[in-house]
Formats: structure tokens, C-alpha cells, sequence
């Protein structure tokens, strides 16, 4: 068969296979290839077997592929980020042409992405990078793809990256959002929201376990029941699969044969460390990151239980105070994900749409949920100060849900359950609604120690206490 | 006068002043200089008014400093960090002779100090990171200084530095903690604890101004008793004296004419981010860092608080029980400092001694407090999981006091009171305390929509669960 695929896929690892099946399932060329060439035959017989190897071309090796493909080309890396993508990127400006393109959709640093995008674009040829959420499944059926690039590079791959997203009401869950690093900045908030949502529901399926005792089954009904109303999202569908799974070896609940020591892959550190830095703390996002660091701390905890070994106590909250609390903390998870966006959008001149960055969540994600369209809504209105808590239709949520999380973080507290998630939610809102508050205290202290001035309720600046008198 | 001083000091701004009379104090010869010129005569007069200008020289620019001064030469500078830093090494550089000592008092950044003293050591010079803390009186009467660089250059420095230190039962609170970077590290996360200490003692003033409806003055007279029992400190005796402070233009307590906005200079935020980066998140340090952010925020807190507009409530807790919640919150974020003082000493291969660190805070310093000599204490003894939450001595203490954060924090919380330090300690506990915590779902939820495996309680790896069979 002759090669007309322009288009190439190089790593097939879980989603590059997955990717590079949408691909053709949509009916576009693709030439494959792989660092370890064994898994070229492997992909081309899977792909066989769907009926979709029709257009599908391969090759063993980078410099084979490019030979292979007639200009101008586009090659979709999915390799490990970091180290890998340099080394293919490095072999791949070698053999490619003026008018090519190079496309990362691995989780890369969008700082590594911005320096790549200059590099890259110097020697003529064409570079994006790609964020692509949905896993496993979302890269073969249709994942949500946050593109950073040019808006020239951005229309040579449209086509294609439109077909293989996954589509809300028929619109497809994809768009250029911005120069260089945007896309996989959008992407790395992403993940930092999710790693909220996770443990905001990790936190209410603990005291509904340990506090109301409950077994995973049931709590996975009450999952079940939950994703048909205002907590509708991908997390909390799965949440109660796995919660209602049994593991076949022992026959117990699948969650308790499970180590319970969370892996990380660094993108909920990078969104904590970059929210910091702009001085944007998003503090349920870094309670999230804080719960996986300590929970690879086995022995440390297992010695604190048995010091500090006051039991947990019975807590008699309701479904629907945990329900309503798991909401208002996802929707400050969401609102301080976007604070971030919008920082950094600012900082790097990246101008992204907050509107369409909630749009591309809104299917195909791993943070999908009812939740985005609104949001969408609200990026659309007149947002005072830019914060979602004080957009309407969240305000009317956010006023009907808050006793309820303040009743289960104070009952959880007290019982010596750790929620450390939403207490930061709440903290946050009730810091937020405090027109007042008491740095008063700490700019008096620094000025005492430290002679830094401070501004007075009248706004007189670099003014100082009587102490200095 | 002919001029012997082979100690410089450049940067007479407030602490340069400062530590510069404290060196004249304590009987050293010393050449001083400027960027501006004016200010070295009114320097020379204003140690000549405290008669200290015997020993004294100033020179009106570095080159004149330098050529004054007999080999081999010690310049301290006192300049702000980032870029004035580094011009002022590339002048001196060129201007000093082998076996020359230039020494950065000022807070920089760690990372640029290995930088710097890679680059400075390669031209035969020796340069000294040298953490310096205690305000403006501490670096007149004697601060708490963390010295890195090589033995040598602590052989060279060492007679001035601690006989300029603050001293801690006649031990002077100044030590070489390390190479390039580790002073400047020791001195960042002494930051880090101070934003933590200042932000537990703003909401505990919080609680009893807005929840028991006491005024400045009646809490600062509370905090002047704390000063005397468990929480004796520099801090919160600062703040018992500015909470009792009378604005002389209004009659007003002096806390309330000031803007609640805190200013922050970045050594938080790195201690923050570093913690996150090497996977120990340090919550209330955290907590403390966005807390200050948020307060820049004025104008959203005023809309947040008229849209949630519920009252604050009254609250009932005792001074007891407040008293026991800050020491409880001060031992987390101690802990929570030393544990990113070992981690980046493993990373950096520093062999930084916790201990003395410990007893380098103990005078001199910003967070010196009764608790530093127990904490070396605890150091020099077994240490179960490095964790100083499970010292005897520190154990003993949570023990008693753990009960009462819980009663702040939960009535906090349930009243509407923004407690985010206070909840982040106990949050932070009641993790490390919980054997069997719930991130097991987070490992199910992982594996099911990314594939990324799990360990099971047997201990073996790599397993995945009945979602994928």
C-alpha cells in the first residue's frame, strides 16, 4: 500500500495505542511507530482486529517514519515527558522538514513546552503542545485536548484533533487555547483539580466509612445516587464502581485490598508550586497534594495511631450534608483552578479563555462534570473580581450548601476525622467573606520586628506603629 | 587613622547599620561602605554618637573599601537579594585578591548561593550564605545567624559571628550548619515557621476579637500571661505589646487604624514551594502563605463578605483552651520546618544538624521560644520516624492540648470563623495519626481511568483491580 498517511503517532504505549485507534476509527492516515519496535506489529494487528488498519502504515524506527511520510508532516509524540520528549525531539529536527510539525501530548512542564516551542520554531519547523485528558478510555472514544501553539499550527491540525475529542451536544471537547505552554498549563490545572475532587471524595467516603460505618457497597450506592444530581461528574461515576467492586482473590471490597499510599506524577505539585508562586495559594488543591505525600508515609502513621489512639468518633451527618459539602467543595476546587488559569494567562500573555478552557472540560476529562457548562456561563457574565464563589448561579449553590459543610468539617474535626480538603474549602470561603480580617495583627507584628511599614485604614502607606515612637 | 580593618561591610541600610554597630559593639576594627556615599558619613556620625567610630573606617565607593583594606579581606554585604546581590559580586570579584572572603548577609534565595559560591570559589575567593535574623534590634544587639560554606571559611569568620550573636545561656546562637546553600535554607524555613507562628496567633485574636468580643487591648494582656507559661516567645510577647499599642493620632487601639494586608517578601512562599517539590507538604506553613494572599484581596473579601453575609458567631471557648490550640499549632509547624530542613539536607547532601539548628533559634531570632531547647532535646534522642510529633516530650504536650484545638477548631468552623492554620495543624495530625487512611480509593479511582496500578496490603505490586479483568 502506498504511505499518503501525513500524519504519524510515535509511542505506543496504553495512550498512544488508544490515541492512535481514535485516529484512524475517525478515518484519517496514520503512520505508527515506537522506540521499542516490537510493539509496531503488536498495534498494527490489534488495530487489525478493530477493522481499522485500512489506513494504518508503520514503520521501526523515528528516522524510517519520516522517510516513509510524504511533507509536509505531522508526528503526535506520546512519550514520557521530560528527558524522552527532548531526546525524540532532538532526533526529529534532524530528519524533519520545513513545514512540519512536532506535536507533544504527553503531561509535559509548560515550561519545558515554551523553550521546546522556541527551539523548535527556529529551525523553521512547526511545534505543539497537546493537552490530553481522559485516560485510557478518553484517548480512544473521544479524550477533552487543550492545544497550545500558533493559530497556524493550531489550523494544520484542527481537522483531526476535532474528530478524535470528545464532544458535548455535538460540539467537539478541543480548542486552541493559546500560545507556546497554554495547552498544557490548562492541562496541568486540570490535574490539579482533579487531584482536589479526588481527595474531596476520598475525605466524604472516609466518614461515611470510619464515621457513620458503612460499608464500600453501600457508599458506592450512595455514589451512585449522588451522580444523578448536582454532583453528575466522571469522578464520582467511578467513585462508585470501584466503591461497589469486589476483588475476586478474597472476596472483600476491591478499595480494601489497597494499599492506601497515593501515587503522583507531579502535575498537582506543579499546579500547588505555580499557584504559590503567583500568589494565587489554592489551598484545597495543596491539601490534595499534602494527603498523597503523607499518605506514602505508612510507618510514620501507623506509629501516630498507635501514640495519638483516640479513636474516631461515630459522626451522625446526613447523606445530604455530606452531599451538599462535597459540592460547595468542588466548586472551590473548580473556582481556585481558574483563579490560577487566569494568573498565569496574565503572567505569560497567553490570553486564554477561562469560558472556553470550562467548555473543553465539559466532556471527555477526567474533571468532567454538570458543574462546567455553568461555569462556562459565568466566565461569559460579569464575574465580580473574577471569582466563580461570587458568580450567581454558584452564589445561590454555594449560600444553600455552606451550612451543610460547616456542620460536617466541624462534626469531623471534633470526632477526629482528618478532612483536610474541605476544612481549606471552607477556610477559603469564610476568609473570602470576611471583609476584615486579621493581617491587621501580622502587619503590626512585622512592623515591630522588622520596621516594614504598613498602609492605614485611611491609605496613608509605609506608616508606623507607636512602637517606633 | 591607618586603616586595619580586614572586615568590610557594604549596605548601610537598617539592618546593615544595625549589624554593622553591633560588630564596632563588640571591639572589631570595621570598614564600612555604601552604594550611595551619603550614607558613610552618617553612618561614622551615628556610631561616633554611640562612641564606637574608634575602630571605625568608611570609604565612599567598593573599589576605595577594597584598596583600603590590608589582605586577606572579609566583605559582609547587606544588600537586598536577587540582582543587587549578584552586580555587587561582579564588582567585587574584580576587585579582590585570593584568599579573600566575601559574605552574603541578606535573604537570598538558597539556589543562588550554591550558584554563587560555585562561580566565586572558581575564582580563588571564599564566599560564606549567612542567614541573619532577630529585625533590626537583633542585628544590633545580637541576632541568631546560620552560616553556610565551607569549614575554612567558618574557620575564617567564626571569632566575629559569634561573638556578634545573640547568646542562649552564654552560647552564642550562630553555627555553620552546612555548605553554599544550607545557611541561607536554614534561614528560609525559619521564615516559613514565622509565617506559620504569626498566622495560629492572628486567628487566635481573631477567635477572642470576633468570636468573644474582646478588644485589642484585653487580648494582648491575655498574651502577655501566655508569655510567661508554655507559649513564651518573642512573638507573642511582640504581640501582647502591639495589641496594647494606642494609635496617638486617633486614641484608637494601633491594630485597628492598620490596613489588614500583609506583605510578604518571599521566603514563605519558597519555604512552601520547596516542601511541595520534595513531596513534605507543610500545610499551616501553607496556610500561612495564603492567608497573606488573600488578604491583598480587599476587594473581593468586601463583595464576599456582602454576599455571604452571615454574622461571625460568638464563640465560648476558654483562654485555656485558645492557649493549648496556638501550642499545639507552633509544635506542627515547627515540626513541619524541621521536616523540610531534613529533606533538603538529604537532597543537597548538606548533614545539616537539626539540633543545632534548633539551638541556633533559640535567641536572636523571630520564632526563638522556650519550645527550640526541647526541640534539640528531642533531636538529640531516638526519634521515632524523624517525626518531632512523636518526641516524649512533644507527645506529652499534644496529648494534653489535642483536645482543645479540636474544640477551637470545630467551634471555629461551625461559627463561621476562618481558622486555615489552626485547621491545617490538626488536619496534619489527624492524618499522621490515622494508620488506615482513605487514599486507597484514590489508588482504585487512578487505576480505574489511567490504568496506574496499585499496591495491595500483601505487598504486591503492580496489581490492578476487577474493573480491568
Amino acid at each position: 500500500m502506498p504511505d499518503t498517511a501525513t500524519l504519524g503517532l510515535y509511542g505506543l504505549g496504553t495512550m498512544g495505542s488508544a490515541l492512535a485507534l481514535n485516529i484512524l476509527d475517525n478515518g484519517f492516515a496514520l503512520h505508527v511507530s515506537n522506540r521499542s519496535s516490537d510493539a509496531v506489529p503488536l498495534f498494527v494487528e490489534e488495530a487489525g482486529a478493530d477493522g481499522l488498519a485500512d489506513k494504518l502504515t508503520g514503520s521501526d524506527s523515528l528516522d524510517a517514519m519520516v522517510n516513509a511520510m510524504p511533507a509536509p508532516r505531522a508526528i503526535i509524540l506520546m512519550v514520557p515527558s521530560g528527558k524522552p520528549v527532548d531526546a525524540t525531539i532532538q532526533t526529529l529536527i534532524l530528519l524533519l522538514a520545513k513545514g512540519d510539525t512536532i506535536i507533544d501530548a504527553g503531561n509535559s512542564d509548560f515550561r519545558d513546552t515554551i523553550r521546546r516551542t522556541k527551539d523548535i520554531e527556529q529551525q523553521g519547523l512547526t511545534f505543539i503542545g497537546m493537552g490530553v485528558s481522559g485516560g485510557e478510555d478518553g484517548a480512544r472514544h473521544g479524550p477533552s485536548i487543550m492545544v497550545g501553539g500558533s493559530p497556524a499550527a493550531w489550523n494544520a491540525v484542527r481537522e483531526v484533533i476535532e474528530a478524535i475529542a470528545a464532544k458535548f451536544n455535538g460540539e467537539p471537547c478541543a480548542d486552541h487555547l493559546g500560545p507556546d505552554g497554554a495547552g498544557h498549563f490548562v492541562k496541568t490545572v486540570h490535574n490539579g483539580i482533579e487531584y482536589a475532587d479526588m481527595q474531596l471524595i476520598a475525605e466524604v467516603y472516609g466518614l461515611m466509612r470510619y464515621g457513620r460505618g458503612q460499608s464500600p457497597g453501600d457508599i458506592g450506592a450512595v455514589f451512585d445516587r449522588w451522580n444523578k444530581g448536582a454532583l453528575e461528574s466522571y469522578l464520582v461515576e467511578i467513585t462508585a464502581k470501584v466503591l461497589q467492586a469486589t476483588d475476586s482473590e478474597t472476596d472483600q471490597p476491591a478499595v480494601d485490598v489497597i494499599l492506601d499510599a497515593a501515587g503522583q506524577k507531579g502535575t498537582g505539585r506543579w499546579t500547588a508550586i505555580e499557584a504559590i508562586r503567583m500568589g494565587q495559594s489554592a489551598n484545597v488543591i495543596e491539601a490534595a497534594v499534602a494527603a498523597r505525600a503523607w499518605s506514602s508515609e505508612g510507618a510514620a502513621r501507623t506509629v501516630g495511631a498507635d501514640i495519638y489512639d483516640t479513636p474516631r468518633g461515630e459522626l451522625a451527618l446526613s447523606d445530604v450534608d455530606l452531599e451538599s459539602a462535597l459540592l460547595v467543595g468542588r466548586i472551590v476546587s473548580y473556582a481556585q483552578g481558574f483563579r490560577i488559569l487566569t494568573a498565569a494567562s496574565d503572567e505569560f500573555d497567553w490570553s486564554i479563555d477561562s469560558a472556553r478552557a470550562a467548555e473543553v472540560w465539559r466532556a471527555g476529562c477526567i474533571i468532567r462534570s454538570a458543574l462546567l457548562d455553568d461555569i462556562a456561563s459565568a466566565f461569559r457574565s460579569d464575574l465580580p473580581e473574577g471569582q466563580l464563589i461570587f458568580a450567581d448561579h454558584f452564589v445561590v449553590l454555594i449560600r444553600d450548601a455552606l451550612p451543610a459543610l460547616r456542620r460536617v468539617v466541624s462534626g469531623a474535626t471534633a470526632a477526629g476525622h482528618a478532612v483536610p480538603a474541605l476544612a481549606s474549602a471552607l477556610g477559603f470561603l469564610d476568609t473570602l467573606r470576611t471583609a476584615r480580617g486579621t493581617t491587621d495583627l501580622i502587619q503590626a507584628q512585622r512592623d515591630f520586628f522588622g520596621r516594614h511599614g504598613f498602609v492605614r485604614l485611611d491609605g496613608r502607606k509605609d506608616q508606623h506603629g507607636p512602637w517606633w515612637d
